[in-house]
Parts: structure tokens; sequence; C-alpha cells
């Protein structure tokens, strides 16, 4: 154990096995705990957990920032603890008791959380557990590759658990810029205007006293399953890497594009990457989770500055990047996802926002969480949080999936977590669609004519033929709007 | 005429007719005119428009900050005048013609019009039409009853024609506050921070070299339609009345709430008189539109300051209110739609929003803005630029309508204008739900317990029963999910 780590003496004596710091946490607790896009979660004291509820009842309510790795999910959701989970996850086996009703998962604006927790939105987590690779002097927690929730929750909770993990630098220490906005009526603005600005403090600012555990641990954080760009993922960037090319040359965007944000996931990936052999030069993001391309694209001299509330990397790159950590901290900071998503800021620094649609309709609605309108995936992230007040407001996805049985492209999305209202561009492998200043009619034909897939494209064309025959401001054929959903229910395909 | 309202005296020879006037507006422009919510609209100008275009080829695309009076759109519909309107309206002549198709109609948050065409994301106006009370020493033009996007338009415009409306007193200056975001990439923060800051100035600030044309007219702001309240918009203000007693006793609200923003029409308004009899003091406003509510309140001494777009209001309340004008002078200000309905003014002064919702779901989507979901009401206005960021979001709305024939409680809205992740409270007559921090099934029970009328109940409670069984995190039967509104059109009636 490296008691350097606890630079405040007086806390040497906290530090205890996982196991028994699961004695603070009490069945029927609000947790919340550290984790943001599998980065930076606490792993001993949920594992731990996850064991002794085997032999005891023991459920609690979980909030995190985003997903967690290491399985950590799985374990807690086979072992019965999970009552309720919010504010998202990635995990196969929690999404199973969700939608099997078992878990009650609350699928939140990643921005809105701590928001809610504020204003006495959401019941406070009697206590957090959060990583961290140290604890400074004055006992203020140094959060690890992610920052997500976990500022507020240590606020917030009356008991919080340290786990320093030593498998992280410990000059990880620096990156990180904790914020917390003044509570209303007297809140003032947030002063961050561009995307360098550090406005915050080095580490999470709390009474010591109310560190009633320290747990060593050094398992790493889990690898991102991002996969290499493919062929239409790669045309999904080229056609977005045009349309910006064309902006620019308008007078429409700057030469740098302005701040990007770019969701988690192979595509949005992908995106950045087109970037890489692009023209544009002083790039900057301004996002939630930074990703391989993230430094793929400091490597290649494009990119300036990034902002991001967590660092997920794939096994190919995590190494490189961490361990060459020097290279790269002057251009990183790793913010509150409540700072890194926040809806003053995204329409402040004019944010290109890049998100990946599970479906879209004719008119622009986009489904980003619910397949067949009733199984969750993951939940809606921050997709919201930049969409909304985006400069613009990109989803992309590849226009049909399991080998053609589903078109991504369907005359009424079954669940809308993005309406008509704020979507710009949708970007397909077929092509783009510019939906900036048209009435929902103008958007169909944009639509079916740049981004179905051929084997749809006479079959929605025909759904939007005879809906306009029935007529209204968004034509539908409300006894049909979901028969593309059904047939691949009842046929296992969306082909007529 | 009085040119004593034009002060800088170089602009008096630009005063004409307004069918000299309109010799400036060619077919095919882009125009954007003043008017919100019925208030402060340019008169003479469109009306000799549509009088022209009787005889010539004249369409134009027109922007206006929302709903105009007079019947101005209709009289432009009926002229053929209208090639594509934004972003609001509630004429119902023009709304058949955007549901035939004939008028492409852009429904837009009503905060993002200006941002959009700062951004190059929408046409800019070739040129703009504004009522004004006066125009300045320095050539700046003073706004009427609304400021709605008068300044935005007016800055962006090549040309500008000013109609001075001598029907409404000139002491109107004074009560604006016109304030423009700095551009970005180095745009600042809003500098409001309480509800009656000024933070902009008194007119609208233009070279006056712009202003082509001056145009007198008298013809008053049409009256608001909305009704005294009835039993059940009594009811549902009450049930929000004894939730807000509940928040503040647990010590989840200030005393004084916090600033209220309530929508326009019937059902709002009733919920604002709802008020009136309650406990509260030292109410604050920062909404849109300021209705008759606004001034009751101000007159039983319980509201200390509003801070509106436009205001609106009844045949009963116009005279009194506009006649005694300096007794409410110096607790109001009206401010550009774009600063009004900000969402970084939203989050940061903890707004209690309060809209009206067409239908809504067992899950706590809302429709605001389609029948049957193909038919355009009116848009959704600004209640998405509230409700998204809002310290609570409120949506309100009878039970059923059309003698019961409608169940404003669907399985599944018909359109998604707010999606579950951004509701937190729904209201009819029959109760009250709080949705904050439950999962879809908790909601849908805390639904049809609270809101859902009693001829619908049952009916209701067999859909959700049966979707259950079929599973998900948001149970549905898609083949069924519409087939409350599909009743009603084949047979007249939802109710099975």
């Amino acid at each position: 154990m490296q008691f350097d780590r606890i630079r405040l003496s007086a806390l040497h004596q906290k530090v205890m096995s996982a196991e028994q710091a699961t004695d603070f946490i009490k069945d029927g607790m609000t947790v919340g705990m550290s984790g943001f896009t599998r980065a930076g979660e606490a792993k001993a004291v949920p594992q731990a957990l996850a064991h002794k509820a085997k032999t005891q009842p023991l459920k609690i309510s979980l909030m995190t920032g985003a997903s967690l790795g290491n399985d950590l999910d799985k374990a807690l959701t086979e072992a019965g603890v999970l009552a309720r989970r919010m504010p998202f996850q990635v995990d196969s086996t929690l999404r199973k008791a969700i939608n099997n009703g078992e878990v009650m998962f609350i699928d939140q604006h990643l921005s809105e959380t701590v928001e809610q927790l504020r204003n006495h939105q959401l019941k406070l987590p009697d206590i957090a557990v959060i990583e961290a690779v140290a604890i400074t002097e004055q006992g203020h927690i140094v959060p690890s590759t992610s920052v997500g929730n976990s500022a507020s929750f240590a606020i917030f909770a009356k008991q919080v658990i340290v786990e320093i993990n030593t498998s992280h630098r410990a000059d990880l220490e620096g990156l990180h810029d904790v914020y917390i906005p003044t509570y209303r009526p007297s809140r003032t603005p947030l002063p961050l205007v561009k995307v360098d600005d550090r406005i915050g403090s080095a580490a999470i600012p709390i009474d010591p006293a109310k560190i009633v555990a320290i747990v060593f641990t050094e398992q790493p954080d889990s690898y991102s399953t991002v996969s290499v760009p493919d062929e239409e993922t790669q045309a999904i960037a080229s056609h977005l890497v045009r349309f910006f090319e064309q902006e620019v040359q308008a007078g429409n965007l700057a030469k740098n594009l302005g701040p990007l944000q770019a969701g988690i996931g192979n595509i949005a990936n992908a995106v950045m990457m087109g970037l890489l052999h692009s023209s544009f030069e002083h790039l900057t993001m301004y996002s939630e989770v930074l990703q391989d391309s993230t430094f793929d694209l400091f490597d290649a001299g494009k990119l300036d500055f990034a902002s991001g509330s967590s660092i997920t990397l794939s096994e190919r790159r995590n190494a490189e990047v961490f361990s060459q950590l020097e290279k790269y901290k002057n251009k990183l900071v790793l913010r509150p996802q409540e700072i890194s998503n926040h809806p003053e800021l995204v329409r402040r620094l004019g944010i290109i926002a890049i998100n990946t649609a599970l479906e879209f309709d004719l008119y622009g609605n986009v489904n980003s969480t619910h397949v067949c309108g009733t199984q969750m995936m993951n939940g809606i992230g921050g997709s919201g949080d930049f969409a909304r007040n985006a400069h613009l407001a990109i989803f992309v996805t590849k226009s049909i999936a399991k080998n053609g049985a589903i078109s991504s492209v369907v005359p009424m999305v079954s669940h809308v977590d993005h309406t008509e209202h704020d979507v710009d561009i949708l970007v397909t492998e077929q092509g783009l669609a510019d939906l900036r200043g048209l009435a929902p009619r103008e958007r169909a034909k944009v639509i079916i004519e740049h981004c179905v897939h051929p084997d749809y494209k006479a079959q929605l064309q025909d759904y939007f033929d005879r809906a306009c025959h029935k007529g209204g401001h968004t034509p539908h054929l409300l006894a049909e709007a979901f028969s593309w959903h059904l047939r691949l229910e009842q046929l296992g395909s969306m082909k007529r």
C-alpha cells in the first residue's frame, strides 16, 4: 500500500479492506459511486458488496456518473444488489434485469443528475464511493480517469469511502478541474468561456471527517470496446468531413470548426478518426468521453485541446497514452459531467455535437435508447445535453443493421429521445441529410434521398406518399407507423 | 401623424404609406416581422402586402417572434403570400394551409430562431418590419408591447421598415431591455442573475441608415382570447398549489417558489390565477408572455416582479392595465425572446415552468403540437426552452376533451415534443403525478392513479398490464400503441 498517496496523515487510520468498508453500506441506502464510460469507477468496494449480498439482504439504489467497467453492473445485478440504478449503463446482464422490470432504471440527461440532487428532486446519496489517485494534505480527493458525478456525490453524501487505485499514475493529479455551480437563487454564471479554461480546483473539496474508509486497489480500468473503423463508418466520416468543408467554404463555420463533441462508441469514434485525414487543423474538443480518436488527433497534430469528463481507451492505445501522459497533460482537462455537458456552456461555446442514433424517422426524430420502443439499450447519456443546445446537432448511424433485416431509417421512431426540433444533420453511410430550416415534408425528401439504404428506399417513399395523400403538417398513417417494427418482431425483418 | 415619435429628425423624410413601404418587400424575400403572442406585431405593412399580392406575384418566407394578432396570418395566407413561416402561429386559416402542405412551417424552440440566424443555420431576413412606439435621437427603435425577435431581425436585415403605432402609449419606452449575446467563439456569459436585472438597452440599436420606411398606424393589438377559469382549470390550479405548499413544507422549494413561467392559454393562466388565493407571497415571473393573471397577481400584492417578452391581455384587462401603466412599469421588463427563454438563464434561475400539453402518455412523454400525430395545432413555442432546463417542468391539461371522446392521457403520444427525460410533474383536474426519480413502469402507475379520467382508467390500466406482460423497460404493445387515436379517427371516440 502506498501511504504516500494519502497526504493527510490523520486519514491513514481509515485504511481498511474493501470487505470492511462495505459495512458502511446498509440495506436500503442510496449510494453514489464514481465511474463514467468505464473509467475511474470504484472497483473493490462494489465487488465486495456483490460478494456480501450473497449471504445477507442488501439492496441499494445506485447512482454513478455513467457506465461502469470491470463487469461491476453484472456482478451487482447477479447478486441482486440493485433496486434502482441511474443515470446510464451499458451492461447486458443489468440491461436484461431492467427490461424484465427487476431493476428500476432512471435514464437521465447526464448533466442533470447532480442538479436534481442539489435541488431536492432526487434522494441524496447516503454514502459515496469514489476512486482516487490520491488524497491531498487538506483531505481532498483527487479523482482518477473520470470525474463524472464524483465531486457532487462526495459533497452531498454524509459518508465517503475512497478507493485509492495505484494502477493509475499519481501524476493524473492536476488533470482535473472541479467546479461546482453556486446555489440558487444566487447562482452566478459559469465562468468558462474557452474550452481550455480552468475554473475550479484540482481535487474534490470535502470535509475529511466524512471519509469513513480508504481502500487500496490496483485493479485497472476496463479497456474500451471501440473497434477499428469499417467501410460504413468511414463513409459516414467522409460525408461529414465533406459537409464541414462546404460549411467552412460558405463561411458558415470557422476554419477550425469550433469545439467538437463526440458520443461514445464506434461510429462517433470513426467520425473523429475521419478528421485525421482532413484539412482541418487547430481542432478542439469539448466532449464527455475522450476516446482513442482524441489521442490519434493529438499525435497527428490536428487537435489543440480536449476537455472531457473521462478518458476511456482501447487496449491498443491505453498503455501508449498513459505511459506518455506528460506529452498530453497540458492539452487535457477532465471536468464534472455537469460541466462537460452543461447546456449553458454547450450553447455559449457553439459545440458541434456528433452522437449515435439507434434509429431515426422520416421527419428527423431520433431514438437513442429503445429497441422496438420497449427494450432499453444503454440510455440517452449526454446526447440530449449536447443536441438541444449545440451549434450543430448531428446524429450518425449505419442505414441498416442485422444484415439488412433492420432499417435504421423508419416511418416513425418507436421511441423519441431527440425531437424534430433538435436535430440538424443526419448521416448514414449512404449520405448526409441537412434538415436545417426545413419543414417536415421537406425533411422527409432529403432523408429518403440521402440516408435510407437502397433496400428500403421504395418502401419508405411509398409510406411517405400515402401519408401525404392523407395530409397533415407531419404526414403519418398511424395504423402503419410501426408496421416495420412489428414486421421485424413477427417475421424477423422490416423488409416488405 | 405624431412626428415627435421620430426623434431623429433626419428620418422624418422616410415616412410614407404602408402601400409605398411594401415596395421594399420583393417576391421571394425572407422577411422578419415583429410580433409575439398577438402583441406588438407590425400591422399596416403586412395588411398592405396581403392586398398587393392580389394583383401581383408576391411570395415570402415570413419569420416573426411568435403568433400575430389582427388576423394577419389569415390575410397573408388567403392572399397566398406565405411560402414559408416560422417559428410559431395560432391562426386557423394558416393552420389549414400548413396541414395541407401549402405553407412550409418550421416549428422551432422560440429561443433558437435568432441563434440559428446568427450562426448561418437559417437564411437571414432581407428586410425587417418592426412595430415601435418611437425612434430615438440615435435612430434606435423602441419596441411596443413585445420584443420577440425584433431586435435581431432589425440587426440582421439589410433594410428595416418601422411601423410607429400611436395606439400604444409613448411611455412604453423604458419597459424594454434589449440584450444581444456576443458572437462565438468569444461569447461571454449572459450577465443576468436575477429576474429584475437589466442588462441591455432600452431600444434596438441599429444604424438608422438601414431604416428605409416609416409607417404610422393606430391599429391596436388584438385582445387575448383567454377565458375565465372553469371548474377543471381551477381544479388543476388547486392540485398544483397544494403540491407547491407540500414542497415548501418539505424544504424543497423556497417560500416564494422561485421564478415562475406560464405558457400561453387558459390553463396556464388559470394556474397562475390559482396563486391569487394561495399563501404564497413575493412571487416573481420569468416568462415569455405576460397575461391577465400577471396583473391580477400584481394587484393582489402577490407578485413582486415579472419579466417577459410580451404583454397580451383580454378585453377585460387591457384598458385597465395600459391606462395605469405607471403603476406597473417599475415591476416589469420585456426582453428579446432569446433572453426570456434562454436555456442558460432558465437553468441558472431555477424556473418553475408550467406549460400546456395536448396529450401525454403512460410514461410521461408530452405532445404539445400535433393532433393525432399529423395535424399541427400551433407549435412548440417556448415550452421546450423552459421544460428542458427548468427546476420543475410541469405540464397541465384537462384529462378529457370533446365531451369525453378524447382522453388526454394515452398509451403512447402520437407525437413527442417533450421526452420522458424532461417532464417532472403532470397535472389534470383529476390530480397530480410526480414523476421525479421514477422509472417508466413506476411513472405509469402514478399517472393512471392520479391523472386519467375515470372513464379511461380501466382501459389504460388494461393496456399497461398487457404491455408489462410482454415486457421491456418501457412496456408497449406497438400494434395497439395508437389504437386509441385510430378509434377516434374511425369511430369518433377513444372509448372502447
